[in-house]
């Protein structure tokens, strides 16, 4: 439908999670309209974010030395290990601040309907990491849905013959959020972690 | 939050337009993942449509020549100009394969709260074109919003003396919709401009 080069861009800008046909057409009028140095920019950073980004060796996690920032800081604490699916989660986990240990990235959840078995996962990485003893605690912060709960059963069953502590993340309601809005799931989740209030 | 150049990625990709911060760290992610051969042909595609674009000479459409498709084609009736606001609109209208004419891109609307005036489109470029009095018809296809209705009012104006037919499309139902979820002003306007029906 459009001159050649206009239409070839759409077509790649369609190919991006969450980018529909629209969106495509959208940001390619966008960049048409753009300083030629802010597009040069946005073209550098997705090469550059290919050339040199790599993976943590460690734990899995994005990195752009052979360590990532969290196995590379010594203040970090070695002996807890916080599992996640996917580097995005590292992110979220360390806006909170509240977790001084490491992680471990897994690459995904065990999903069976995807195709997506453990020997996809980095678990023998992690198991590797448990062998030496010095790790006292697993958290297992995989999503909390199907696929993150079943990733977390089976690591749980995989690491209990090492006597460590292994913790899940607790469900319940989001703060902020509206008890009617909440699904049953959650709620009665919720009702199930409800703790003793010390007033 | 991320390290160096993945933060600079989600950065560049949230300044599109339609994504947001948590859309620019799925995209980044995605382009983590994805062959370098694709995100390499991606960043081609950004760099080639601002280094081969330009606008029609003519019309102000998009064209990869001195003159857009449309312009160069010796079948399109010269005597009919449609005015549109963007390029995008001349690619909704050439889908419908029911206009023959030419285009007149004005590269916006009027709107005063944008600071957008009459000087800031191609209305000059539009007068010369009509000024040899070759054209007959002119289609204001402008947005059926505040704006596009501003502006095809100020158009209607400014070409009157000229004593060209100055045609505005037609408001209404869209088809295929529901008649109670059409807003008043649409139904409004389907009212206005009931036709007689042959029967």
């Amino acid at each position: 439908m459009y001159e050649g080069v206009v239409q070839e861009l759409i077509d790649e800008l369609g190919r991006l999670p969450g980018v529909g046909p629209k969106s495509a057409q959208r940001i390619a009028f966008h960049i048409l309209q753009s300083e030629p140095a802010d597009v040069r920019r946005l073209a550098r950073a997705l090469t550059e974010v290919k050339e040199r980004v790599r993976f943590c060796s460690v734990c899995g996690n994005v990195a752009q030395e052979e360590r990532c920032r969290v196995c590379a800081d010594p203040r970090r604490d070695p002996a807890v290990i916080c599992v996640v699916e996917e580097p995005k989660d590292v992110v979220a986990i360390e806006r909170t601040r509240e977790f001084r240990g490491r992680y471990h990235v897994l690459g995904g959840a065990i999903s069976p309907i995807d195709g997506i078995g453990p020997d996809d996962l980095r678990i023998r990485e992690l198991l590797a990491r448990l062998a030496d003893g010095s790790v006292t605690e697993l958290i297992l912060a995989t999503d909390p849905n199907l696929e993150g709960e079943a990733t977390a059963t089976y690591l749980a069953r995989m690491v209990s013959p090492m006597g460590l502590r292994v913790t899940r993340l607790a469900s319940g309601l989001p703060v902020g959020g509206d008890l009617e809005y909440a699904d049953e799931v959650t709620l009665g989740r919720a009702f199930e972690g409800r703790r003793l209030l010390d007033v």
